[in-house]
């Protein structure tokens, strides 16, 4: 049974007991072997709250790693690092001060806090999950409050709520209206306690800020990208779905700004053929369902907005499924309308599926100017880019001359105040305010400054267009933003590589990860058959020459029968298994197929590097002549280091006796090691 | 000019400034080549938060990688991954809520705070610098403050501010008397405002709690090492220097867990030879300089406690070699008595002399069991170890048996907590209490749940010694704690590696970072020697092969001339620079050497990858005929891979036209690619 199985059983009644019998498998399995625990589990935990064991940790680690390659190192991005804690200027320049926060109702006698949308989605549920009986308008009024849960106020939370009678779910008593909570982790910096700080809801605001330094360190040319992997922190009100929501995650976010009049990408070539689940805005108003589509095809009819956003979108799908996504349970979902900020051009969310439903494990949106404007506006620093023209260019600028003359015998000591102010008119005002002078001779002027509006008079200012030569264009780059939630990508990778089948005797389902080697937490273990020192020598051996070739591994020389020891590595999702069993051979084993091969001692290493590294697959290992020891093979791998890879070359492999003759045979040899 | 030329010259005057000096060029050159920047700049940063710009995010990076290759990876330690919010139970059991604090004054007038011994360090020194005619006496007097200036307590502090009349910097105003700021930032969890938590301080306490199932994990075996690397928190009240304080920073911390009755390591052979300087206590006491010793004299006399100890101060030692910490400037620093908590065996810091002085950048203590200890009693829960004997062993233990009829005649509704009190006293006390009724026939015994005293008579309690078998041993493991606060290492790595050189003409300095190819945060540059299309082409596909290979690489095809390229990227620490000057041929070119060799083009890839992996030396790589290209041998590297490691082999490189000949003059050649 694997979660393909549990969600193609769909249409059958058992299908929600089974998607929870999975589930409790699952989760069962990860926490009894570490994957992830409950932190602070002897103090009873904190809900939202998660660590990492050893086994979790590593899969973590290798997928960041992965996520480094893949991204930062193939596209040249920038890699930053900053604090978690953030002064609250940042954060209300970016907006999360005012808005990040969900709607909270309180048991009006405990104080208890419920997330306000969560109790009406679990009362809609139950009610069409137990309500046989339901009236058919009862039915769609209950499936449409769900479809539309999320875009409600307070206002039409809180009215539903009362007109469904919604009472605390622990006490039954009465709820207050709904209001919000800001979910960032609030501290205060320094000692004086009159710096307020917060605990970065997100990685990117530290990339924004930087974007001066980070262009000019690009040379000063764009496109480019910054990236970075951190911690982030969002105080949930009441978290549930493990792993799925926390207080704590590890985002991975890449900032690629680009001239908004050219959203081309150099490797859009790359990705252009590559087809899979998407579901357009369209598709979703009509009720469809995801389907197949070229991805170029999505990019040349417009459905994705631009050839970058497409690119991304590729370079995702790419990075998920080499992770062990399974792509038949990953679609690309586009934001309706109403779900995207006012300022975003296009945003997909890369949705996995699992045991939850669709969940939201990347977001890839096209953020237009929004984010570098805000922090400008609110530090005063121009954050832009610069396009030198090869020649000057001709352009008509507005341009705005008070006459200090006139302004300061109408106006005195305020006169700097207005001129301040008409200079920082922008072109919509000027042009109108010329209008408005031409017709009347004169206009009221509001100086935000003086806090009152004045008198202006045609004679006190003059506005022009003027024809200008430009050496440059002076313009706020798009930032096109992949964001990846690693715990959830995490999670459902577990779900995706997790499935059970029988033990040898049959009396019992055994579980086993199918992760590849690339995201395994460990990539072989070593076992002796029997407990014997001879083997356990060879073995310790073994375990040396791993650890020295970089190859996670676990020696288990304990006195289980090997199909226990193989259990516990299926269950660790180990691909291979080294079994020593004699002092001179020993048997490899497949973790899925089970399939095992026989191999020399001093073989074992290399041919698991080979099939963990993904040079080699398993199937070309497995007909290969691993018997033969008649050539000794181990200085190769050095030895090569010193040569470039990618041409063909012939190879041969000489007895040591031989060698004399063999270089006598070959007198023009230039290369001997 | 570097770090050493600065600190040597210290007996000269001038030292003061050239220190200043040589910190102040490398600071600007760090910050203008964004290695490292004040986090939020556009909005006026915030004191003692930085952000790691792209080369500094690298370093950075490799530095930790190679800090889990070398401690986990190689040591098979549980790598865990924790939460930086904490609730408030834990870090009261850790003893972080009452005792991590800093001693503060504040300007009564305007509210400023200062960190009480920063402000009196500060007047002695200045005292010291500028009072050219103090008297002898005073003089003394104010180098014995300095020296014991740590362990002050408020009130020694306070009245030495006082008696010197200090006041606060920026406005002379009076200071209050010093009192604890406690220097975690504090939040909130959950909506309700009553759980709160702060940002971890350290991470060890995350693998404390844990200590249950990771043992388990182990195979309930000791010793085991359980490691994390991650972000803490320390408000700190006013930073200063740099890097070296700030108030969020990057730990790696290792938790050893052994047997308190036998703390000997496995592998400590192999670092028993390893001679570094070494600054015992005692030598510190006599006013002596830190002086090379061989770790295992040093364990074997029993200036370090014991081999586990010794191990990890010795793996250290590697661990910041290998980085590129110049051994002169390293010492292993053993703390004072009254440096050490109470409960720790012993403890040892490694410092790296920096132009700040001597830095604390690792501690290695061993902390007993308190720490487990204290977790047990907050939590209920024991973290306890079990050996199992191999058969039962008879022991002596004493049983406390309260007689609870007589107890109940006395104390009537008293008597479950005097029997409780009974019943948990330890060892020690259960025998002078039977001693004294055995004497005297009655006792006074404090009962803390009741407040008060009671009489215990003979015939209310029976404690005797019984012998019983047991099974197993069961008790607290101790912990052996190597703690890394990464960012001061990767500070002082930047001054160990920082130098200043003439440029070719002699007419500026300029500046260069030595950093060995494994912490270096790109690995080579690519540069064309003038703008040309054809050489660019060469560049880009260089590039591409450089990043197939996985070498970070950074490409320069600008320009300008290529003595402000090498400039550049001598700046960055890059160890190769790849010039493309023909369409065949290319040159490398060594950082610090600044020698050149000329390469084949299909082979400078395979080069530079077998000198920053390590695979080779600079030296090696310049004494062989690269230039040779009538051999193709670029699919070695990938054929290898199929290979072990480690035996010597003959490989002939045979071109192509010759293969069908060769085959047939080796007729039983088996292997053949």
């Amino acid at each position: 049974m694997d979660l393909q199985a549990v969600i193609n059983g769909s249409s059958s009644n058992s299908n929600g007991v089974s998607k929870e019998v999975f589930r409790q498998t699952l989760v069962k399995t990860l926490q009894s072997r570490l994957f992830y625990i409950p932190s602070f589990k002897i103090y009873r935990g904190v809900a939202g709250l998660y660590d990492y064991g050893p086994p979790g940790c590593a899969v973590k680690s290798n997928v960041l790693a992965f996520w480094r390659q893949h991204f930062v190192l193939e596209e040249n991005m920038l890699e930053v690092d900053c604090p978690c804690v953030t002064p609250e200027v940042v954060l209300k320049a970016s907006g999360h001060v005012e808005k990040f926060t969900d709607l909270m109702v309180k048991d009006e006698k405990t104080g208890t806090c419920y997330r306000a949308d969560h109790l009406l989605k679990d009362f809609c549920e139950e009610k069409l999950e137990n309500g046989f009986s339901l009236p058919v308008e009862k039915v769609t009024e209950l499936k449409h409050v769900l479809a539309v849960l999320d875009e409600f106020s307070a206002n039409e939370l809180g009215s539903k709520i009362k007109e469904y009678g919604i009472t605390a779910p622990d006490t039954r008593n009465s709820l207050s209206d709904p209001y919000p909570f800001n979910l960032m982790f609030q501290t205060s910096i320094g000692p004086s306690g009159l710096n307020p700080g917060y605990m970065r809801p997100e990685t990117a605001q530290g990339i924004f800020v930087n974007f001066k330094d980070l262009y000019y360190y690009n040379g000063s040319k764009l496109p480019f990208a910054a990236a970075q992997i951190g911690q982030a922190f969002r105080n949930e009100i009441s978290p549930r779905q493990g792993l799925l929501r926390v207080r704590e995650f590890t985002l991975a976010e890449i900032e690629h700004f680009i001239d908004p009049d050219d959203k081309s990408h150099p490797k859009y070539g790359d990705v252009v053929d590559l087809e899979f689940l998407m579901f357009p805005r369209e598709e979703q108003i009509s009720g469809n369902e995801a389907k197949k589509l070229r991805l170029g095809e999505a990019v040349s009819k417009g459905i994705v907005n631009n050839e970058t956003l497409g690119y991304f979108i590729g370079r995702v799908y790419l990075f998920l499924t080499r992770l062990g996504i399974d792509k038949e349970h990953l679609r690309f979902r586009q934001h309706l309308a109403n779900e995207m900020a006012h300022y975003a051009a296009d945003c997909w969310d890369a949705e996995i599926e699992c045991s939850y439903g669709w969940i939201e494990c990347v977001g890839i949106a096209d953020r237009s100017a929004y984010d570098l404007r805000a922090h400008s506006d609110k530090s005063g620093v121009p954050l832009v880019a610069h396009e030198k023209f090869s020649e000057p260019r001709e352009v008509e600028k507005l341009v705005i001359a008070p006459v200090k003359k006139e302004l300061g015998l109408a106006f005195k000591g305020n006169q700097k105040m207005v001129v301040e102010a008409l200079e920082a008119m922008d072109e919509k005002e000027a042009i109108e305010m010329k209008a408005t002078l031409e017709s009347k001779g004169e206009v009221e002027f509001q100086v935000c400054t003086l806090g009152k509006a004045v008198t202006i008079k045609s004679r006190m200012v003059s506005i022009s267009k003027e024809k200008k030569k430009e050496h440059q264009r002076v313009f706020t780059p798009s930032v096109i933003e992949p964001s990846f939630g690693m715990g959830r990508i995490i999670y459902c990778l577990f779900e995706h590589s997790f499935y059970m089948r029988p033990s040898k005797a049959g009396d019992e389902q055994l579980n086993v990860f199918r992760f590849p080697s690339l995201v395994a937490p460990i990539k072989c273990t070593v076992f002796t058959l029997i407990q014997d020192q001879q083997l356990e020598e060879v073995a310790k051996q073994i375990s040396k020459s791993l650890t020295a070739a970089g190859i996670s591994h676990k020696i288990d020389i304990a006195g289980n029968t090997i199909g226990k020891k193989y259990a516990r590595t299926d269950e660790l999702g180990a691909p291979f298994a080294i079994t020593v069993d004699t002092t001179t051979t020993v048997t490899i084993r497949e973790r899925d197929s089970k399939d095992q091969i026989r191999v020399p001692i001093e073989k074992v290493v290399s041919i698991v590097k080979e099939v963990t590294d993904g040079q080699s697959t398993w199937a070309g290992v497995k007909t290969q002549p691993h018997s033969s020891t008649s050539t000794k093979d181990h200085g190769l791998a050095k030895a090569s280091k010193l040569f470039g890879a990618g041409d063909s070359i012939y190879i041969y492999m000489i007895p040591a006796k031989r060698v004399l003759a063999g270089v006598a045979m070959f007198p023009d040899l230039n290369v001997a090691l």
